[in-house]
């Protein structure tokens, strides 16, 4: 058979194809997960440590009590340890949680939580191991009496499972039940905005339950002090509500689900789907409610769809959300920014695609920030489901909804399309079941219109009492400013009143002044 | 023994703890990969398989003839048809191109294409599933005179697998070799910028050797001619290069290399080391050539990768880039855009973490840009292998290049830290042998340093081109108004004269001009 060249290179390209693990794909993309360079590389390992930490630590309702510390072992190499009192994680989960990307339990649930798609803490010991060529060290005690499983592990990058280094039953390890990690990664420590000093200050702020201490590259010790003994409301997990699931999902779950009739599946399977609803549902959709899931046609599956999102119900349960509360979040803020009017709010919960979530924003004005900013526009504190965010913040919700405010109308001054200027910290939680970050690296969230909405009236609302508050302030001013010429004329006009009169007695002006004050007081409306 | 509750906790956590697939997390977090609403998923569906129908042309050697056809079959609701003339693939590979994320044939090799994850495609395929359910219909012939292969694929998410719901043999499938993919998608239309009508327009310009022809949804047909008849070089694959190697993929290579010792190791697996080279990397990290490559410690396996970025190397091969060429590229812009004044540069490449890439770019100014310009800035096309980038223009690395130039030292306005003002385009493309995408969408590049500079130099360049050629336009237009001048005011000055000299003959006042108009010629330097 003669030579064919096009068939020869269709050959020859099958030879080329073959599969790629997720692990080498984010090693060749890891600016992808937050390690662009050195900086955030750091402020990235810290970052995903902590928030593993305090996530554990709040599933297992235990008062959180993190210690971090990082050291500089050698130029722009350094060793991170990040200690909790945490449950622990059975020994034969940890190879796994540490060593193998796409990993996890918070990727399936629909419930609040820092961490959601098993990627953060592999990433950094594969960062670790790709930068310093060095295994993580894992130490986990699960019993408060028993003994720390320590592990040395590294990921099989061409695989994508963990690779054992070592592992051994140690005496001396933790203390209580607890967990610690400790990574040799390459990177550079600032103590500006993008610093570990910087997430962790925020931390605390947002996770007022928390005792963080931290000891800095350059031997510096923070303590981040507990505010409060009560964890936050605990959230609880959902099932997905029937507005915001897609069709190719609804096919799989009608596959795979174990209910055996229709009107089953949909109540089962879905928030807010009761009896009476499921009945409706099929009724509009055609379908007999006793009908095997496995059974419906593509047309019918897409006219089950079609009616899930046609019939009236309530919205999702929002118990699967945790925010902080506004006054747990003004206390946090109060701790560490001293500010002279700081206002906070939660608005009601809310719906993106289906999956609830809930704004929290607060604004701290004045006092110290006056001397503080460095730079005339106001500082924006961004959060996620309680964690800092610390990059990215052009592209986010958060900047866009707060840009997008007529400044003007509170008082303050601003350039088009920007944050507005002045003295003041404006702080944005969002707290999701899911958080629509825009990139692996969770650092900005994606302009859903319901989102920046909600963010919106949020940030408005403080921004309306901080507007009270500027104003009661230039009220206040401009009144002891009367009341001093007052205090200086009045004595004056006494004094010449009496000699026109020929009066020489002494008159006491206290009582004169104070009828004076009193109304003027009453004259400009105030109490 | 008593119930402990933190035991009980790490245990009930460990029972949640799972793998999740590659395709699991990218259903769930599409907007990575470029679907984030309808207008966009259009695009990208468009946008991948049009880049996998060029690649595959080009490493075949094929002139591209693609054709593109998007029919509306419901409201918002796309049936998408895109069929190439290219090599075809082999049977046995189709469902796993198609239908399994993370895997082709790019990943792993050093050289310009325009794929270069092997998560395109696939996606695009996850998406159609997703939003209406439908499998994705393949048709590929790989020989001229065979039959073709007819697919209907869809994903097992849970597994990452492909899923064949139907594979034929058929006598009346595609014309000549080549592959044609058929999706039904829920997107939406638009005709402005974001478009695919915008999209295949520019590919039109950086690929004038491709002959696209275009439906849209509105009935209209597009042809965009081929302008070569030529391909571009053919891009050849590199080793990596010592200086762009990292400690992680260094001990991962001495692993697994067949090399029997360091120095070959150091010949085989990296580009520019020769033997003298290797032997003195070797020598500077205290190795002995011949030792054994997985005997190295880790001690001695970090003096390695030192030495072998101390070492003056050559600059890695070029030849593994493809760029499109100065002269194409003004042909390409001038076939689509009506200017009057187009300028193009192709720079020298060069590298950045070892990694070549190479900077081209082109100015097109004034004619019909002046009535045609919507907004009074610039346009700026950005491009990266030959892939128009119509996506988050703001945390690109052209457009912080192009914003970073002092633009009215080139005559054109500017707010500062912005694109120009004018009636311009300013075309940039980078061509890399690995695209540094700030995200799996591959909207936009991040900002290294040098391939910020280089497109600064680039773009520079052509506005100095720009430059001489306004100031050229503008003494031009300055001397036909003299000369008009002098035109309408000598037969004046004539004809008094002639008064007061009491002339009455007729005096032939052409030679006198001429002599004028010279005289001002030579005085203000032209020839």
């Amino acid at each position: 058979m003669a030579k064919d060249a096009e068939v020869k290179t269709a050959v020859e390209m099958a030879k080329e194809q073959r599969s790629i693990s997720v692990a080498e794909f984010f090693e060749k993309n890891r600016h992808l997960l937050g390690f662009d360079n050195p900086t955030k590389a750091l402020l990235t390992v810290i970052k995903e440590a902590v928030d593993n930490s305090l996530d554990a630590c709040e599933e297992a309702n235990i008062l959180p009590e993190i210690n971090v510390e990082i050291k500089e072992i050698e130029e722009n190499r350094y060793k991170i340890t990040i200690e909790d009192n945490g449950p622990g994680i059975m020994k034969e989960q940890i190879p796994r949680i540490f060593a193998k990307l796409l990993y996890g339990s918070k990727f399936h649930r629909l419930r609040q939580s820092r961490g959601q798609q098993g990627i953060g803490i592999s990433a950094s010991v594969l960062y670790a191991q790709l930068t310093t060529g060095y295994p993580a060290v894992i130490y986990s005690k699960p019993k408060p009496k028993g003994k720390t499983h320590m592990f040395h592990l590294k990921i099989d990058i061409m695989n994508n499972e963990p690779e054992i280094i070592k592992e051994e039953l140690i005496d001396d390890g933790l203390k209580h039940t607890g967990t610690k990690i400790v990574l040799i990664i390459e990177g550079r420590y600032v103590q500006r905005y993008h610093s570990p000093d910087e997430y962790l200050k925020q931390t605390a702020i947002v996770n007022p339950w928390a005792h963080i201490k931290y000891k800095s590259p350059t031997g510096e010790t923070f303590d981040f002090p507990r505010v409060v003994n009560k964890l936050s409301k605990r959230p609880k997990e959902i099932k997905p509500h029937p507005y915001g699931v897609e069709l190719g999902v609804l096919i799989r779950m009608l596959k795979t689900t174990k209910a055996r009739n229709v009107s089953a599946f949909l109540q089962h399977e879905f928030s807010r789907v009761g009896a009476n609803s499921a009945e409706e549902i099929c009724r509009l959709a055609g379908i007999d409610p006793t009908e095997k899931p496995q059974t419906l046609t593509h047309e019918y599956q897409e006219k089950l769809l079609k009616s899930m999102q046609k019939v009236k119900l309530m919205r999702p349960p929002t118990d699967c959300l945790s925010p902080i509360g506004e006054n747990l979040l003004k206390e946090g803020l109060s701790k560490e920014i001293k500010a002279e009017f700081i206002t906070t709010i939660t608005r009601d919960p809310s719906v993106y695609r289906g999956i609830p979530f809930q704004i929290e924003a607060g604004i701290a004005y004045g006092g110290e920030l006056k001397k503080e900013m460095y730079s005339d526009q106001a500082t924006v504190l961004r959060f996620a489901n309680k964690i800092p965010l610390l990059y990215e913040p052009s592209g986010c919700a958060i900047t866009r909804a707060i840009s997008s405010i007529k400044w003007r109308r509170y008082g303050l001054d601003q350039s088009p399309g920007n944050v507005p200027r002045g003295p003041l910290i404006i702080l944005v939680h969002i707290a999701s079941a899911w958080v629509p970050y825009t990139s692996e690296s969770k650092e900005s969230i994606a302009n859903y219109p319901e989102i920046v909405k909600e963010i919106k009236l949020a940030v408005q609302e403080c921004a309306r009492r901080m507007l009270m508050y500027i104003r009661k302030q230039t009220r206040v001013k401009r009144e002891t400013q009367r009341l001093n010429i007052f205090k200086n004329y009045i004595p004056l006009i006494v004094e010449n009143a009496k000699e026109l009169a020929g009066v020489k007695a002494n008159i006491d002006i206290e009582p004169i002044l104070d009828k004076v004050i009193k109304k003027d007081l009453i004259d400009n409306g105030k109490d």
